[in-house]
């Protein structure tokens, strides 16, 4: 176990939580309250979500980011439909068919794009060539965006208009990966309104742990899909997820929202990581790959420059598309990013 | 710490959780650490799971009794076959079809048997009716236990070995379900090895968000099943179980096991229930329908009586059969005990 | 046709397939014909039913009993509830868990009661203890009977008005098996009408192929699931059972259907099981286990005499019940049956 | 219903049977059989078929090429495992996700390659891209080669040498979707062992259906693969495919294997599409697109010329891809390629 300090840059989920995570844990500790989520904290938090999305939405707690994108799917694509991803996306990458399997059997068509967002004209020509009521073939039910993406980026509200125009016009539902919703946000500068239901998303997973939190993940249901709401509870009950003392998911949430602390924590991150991009790209033998929006950073190395790194004792990990990724957290420090700098030197 | 609503005996899953796992939070919250499980915080746990079970074993952390249950029963039973329990099984009542779910389609048999503890007739005479290599009928692959079980009763070592000798005579795995493991062990008095490797269990539930923890459970392979980790990590990862920061986890569980804590909270909720039982079954208008060998009380009420207990606060469920149920839990007290048993009086 | 063992009562799906069934093969074989269902032939099929059934339904062609019923079930089952079904079903016991396969993961909860008939009072036992609306429970969906079912017996219209009135209460579906569906017809003398829409059965799986077809079924949807279509097209393409060349199972049935053969040949089939009843049980040491209300006899028999009939040539199964099953079907010949008798005298 | 004679070219799925087929069935149909497969007929053909590829293989009849593939999948990929196979393969674009639901959950990878054939290169990317060994990514198990593909193609013995060797390195299973086994047989000239096992293919889907059968699908388990027969019933009887009176569909199979039939039908069906290749793309306006190794062609039309033809009344379906395909049968004319040569002149 490394000490807060280090240059620890694998991953978000590799830091610790926030200290008012801890706290929220010790304040939500109090007697008995009722199991599976019909708890206090938990509904609080349905309320802070309605003020900051400014709508009337509903929401279901979970741990992990897999089981928000699943869960989400299962309620938005038959098993014998599609959904159209990124052909990097998490959903299809990195969760052992999760998506597949909480659908039970819907189809992840992955489709082209630079910097991991998806082509307007490779989901053009997905839609023409998979039709919607053919019964011979899998039709098009979900398109599934990641706000920030695995590149890293964030796709701009222009682009999302541009995206979910076209997947609109053809009845699909709209799912938002968040993982790192926070990073995008503060990125773009827009309202979260803006950057969901107004731009026509239709469930979005809101992530927490990578930003902060022990483990506290959201699906929340936009008006127009808060008709899913029975269905998505007794999917999560069916996945082992409907945990009996919500109210330490929910509260790790409560105070992650309060007082702006999401952001202020997306804002350090993002600043972290710009930093270390800017820094790190004017070094000879250095390459940035992808614009950085958020919090990761995926710049190429030359083999010398990246043993330095790695001697001076800094975690990165290796990406498959040869690049070296980076990330940032809410606990990343000046010094850190300046220690790093100092090896690259 | 303030309790609220004294008299709750509504479940075990509505007490807070006890002060020594949210120091293990806090204790855990120290720097980076690896992600999914990975970390140092959990392999300790291994550690001491394999010294209290006397062997060698593998164990994969989650968060719900559900989500154990399942995905034990999703590394044990194929899809095209099935999972023998008593009628009254949490996994076959409550949850929603989980291990339908995670093994992708297999059965449940509901068994009969009293206090939902199989009777080997029953369990004798579904293995002569289901055979096992008969293309057209699905094979018996699992027997599943619950120790505690439904009706709050433990299984004598005597009946565990008759039941699991019956099903092992027929190739079938043994599934333990323990959400309330640690009451059912000291009721029994016997050690956890016994209770479980020893008897013929292949693969163990182990709860401690019952029993004073947030959300802590175990799915634990005794040797029997160690070779079925990788299906059960793989499995893991596709329901969005293996969470990115799982020393938060297994740190509750490190707590709750050390220096016998799981035991101790264990013991004083068994005494609460047994003061409860008896106090309660003594008084006129009411009938014990179950054995208390754990902190679980059914006992069927004469409407006068149920409806003074509940004007005076006191909080328990209707069950199916009639009777009503009170949960103790590690924080009942004996004050709570004397004012329920005062208002019965 | 020569019928090579004259004593074979073991399954009707061990005899031929009846003349006719060949000459309509022989006729469907002109030519170029539209895929998939789209044929003339099939379309004709649809308009016989309608008639024989006096409403508007629509069908979808099957090549085997259990794909009709798990078909059928597939769209009136929810993959998270469940089917209520006679603990003797043949969905439940002979069709290694295609019902499970095909809903995604319902439960089937098998029912008490003699002769394979449903008990009113283990129905409305089951509805009191699994609610509709609690998120932890497996909600009931669909209750599954069989005509004639698995001891060869008939519910009467009453006895179906009975179950079915509980269980439309609780706005369960309502399923019918029919592979031996012609043999219960004649047998009640009622109307197709009577025994199906008019007593509330949403879905039918209709069989021929045990009384004179090769293979040929049908899943027919009632006025009450015709909406239910576009899903069960979908799901017959999804399991490879959209034959290419369906006109050949259509034909099957347009043959079947047309001058009340269909009809014949079930009471060739019942009034030979009938003559077997009588006879056989009328032999010391026989005694009939359940009424022969169609084609199949169920009685038990000391071992001397079934080691006679042995000997003799005759062909029967022992079924689990300890009984003997005789199965008569359309082409069991008067001179079959003396044999029998004679063999057994 | 169009008679044999017309210019249809819509799909061999629209030609009748070859008489041989029908005098099969009546001769099958000669008194009692066993059921589900265990008749004297179905023996038959596998020792046909073990003469004819040259080895000791297991083979399970099924009535369509979608339950083939989707059977043949569904025992050699695991749930959460993945499939490799073309962009175009009819198991990815035309089976409605029967590979998704028969493996219960599996992801297909369509991977890119001109010709509807997998490029060694994209083949060689997507296994550096998808590990095997990495819990959180859906591992590669299974290539599966459609031979004739959906361009109409069939690969050459040495194209089928490198993809496989690639595939084999990586322990995955190979399968092979020959709906036109036949078709490519007679184009290559080799084997059927070549084209198989020898190649290093586990399991193939013979089809018999679109040349010449009514429904007679086979898959087969050369000896890498036959451990997996038990696996294979359960599956077959669990997706309802196993059908009771299984001689009728074996039978139409034995009589398409023998005196090479098959070879006949199939060499038939390519002459003409070769003839129609050769002939229409002479024509002005009309550009062939994939060259024509079997009985299917696809070629762009130009608007005037597609209406020509189709005012004669030629039947061709409009390709997706923007050309126009022509399918030959067994059963198609010199004088049906005449006149549609003479309308296109």
């Amino acid at each position: 176990m490394r000490l807060i300090g280090g240059m620890n840059f694998l991953s978000d989920t590799t830091a610790p939580a926030h200290p008012a995570i801890l706290d929220a844990l010790t304040h939500a500790n109090q007697g008995f309250a009722s199991s599976y989520g019909a708890d206090p904290v938990s509904a609080g938090v349905k309320t802070q979500l309605c003020e900051i999305f400014e709508t009337d939405l509903e929401v279901v707690f979970t741990v992990s980011g897999t089981a928000s994108n699943a869960l989400a799917l299962s309620v938005l694509c038959p098993p014998d439909a599609m959904v159209l991803c990124h052909d990097e996306a998490h959903i299809h990458r990195d969760e052992r068919g999760a998506p597949e399997f909480f659908t039970r059997g819907a189809k992840l068509l992955p489709l082209a794009g630079s910097h991991a967002k998806i082509a307007p004209e490779a989901l053009s020509d997905a839609l023409k060539q998979w039709p919607s009521d053919f019964v011979h073939a899998t039709p098009p039910a979900v398109l599934s965006l990641s706000q920030l993406n695995e590149s890293g980026c964030a796709y701009t509200l222009d682009e999302l208009e541009s995206l979910i125009g076209l997947a609109k016009a053809r009845d699909l539902n709209i799912h938002m990966d968040g993982a790192r919703f926070s990073n995008a946000l503060v990125s773009l500068g827009c309202t979260p309104a803006e950057m969901t239901w107004k731009a026509g998303v239709d469930i979005l997973s809101l992530g927490a742990t990578k930003n902060g939190a022990m483990a506290s993940e959201a699906v929340i249901l936009f008006p127009s899909a808060r008709d899913r709401l029975p269905q998505l509870l007794a999917n999560q009950k069916r996945a082992g997820l409907m945990l009996p003392k919500m109210r330490y998911v929910s509260a790790q949430m409560a105070a992650w929202l309060k007082d702006d602390l999401w952001l202020d924590l997306a804002r350090t991150a993002n600043a972290a990581a710009k930093r270390l991009s800017e820094g790190l790209s004017a070094v000879d033998g250095a390459e940035l790959v992808h614009p950085t929006h958020g919090n990761e950073v995926f710049i190429r190395l030359e083999d010398a420059l990246a043993a330095r790194l790695r001697e001076a004792g800094a975690g990165f990990y290796s990406w498959p598309d040869g690049s070296a990724r980076f990330v940032a957290s809410w606990c990343t420090t000046d010094a850190d990013i300046s220690a790093l700098l100092d090896a690259a030197g």
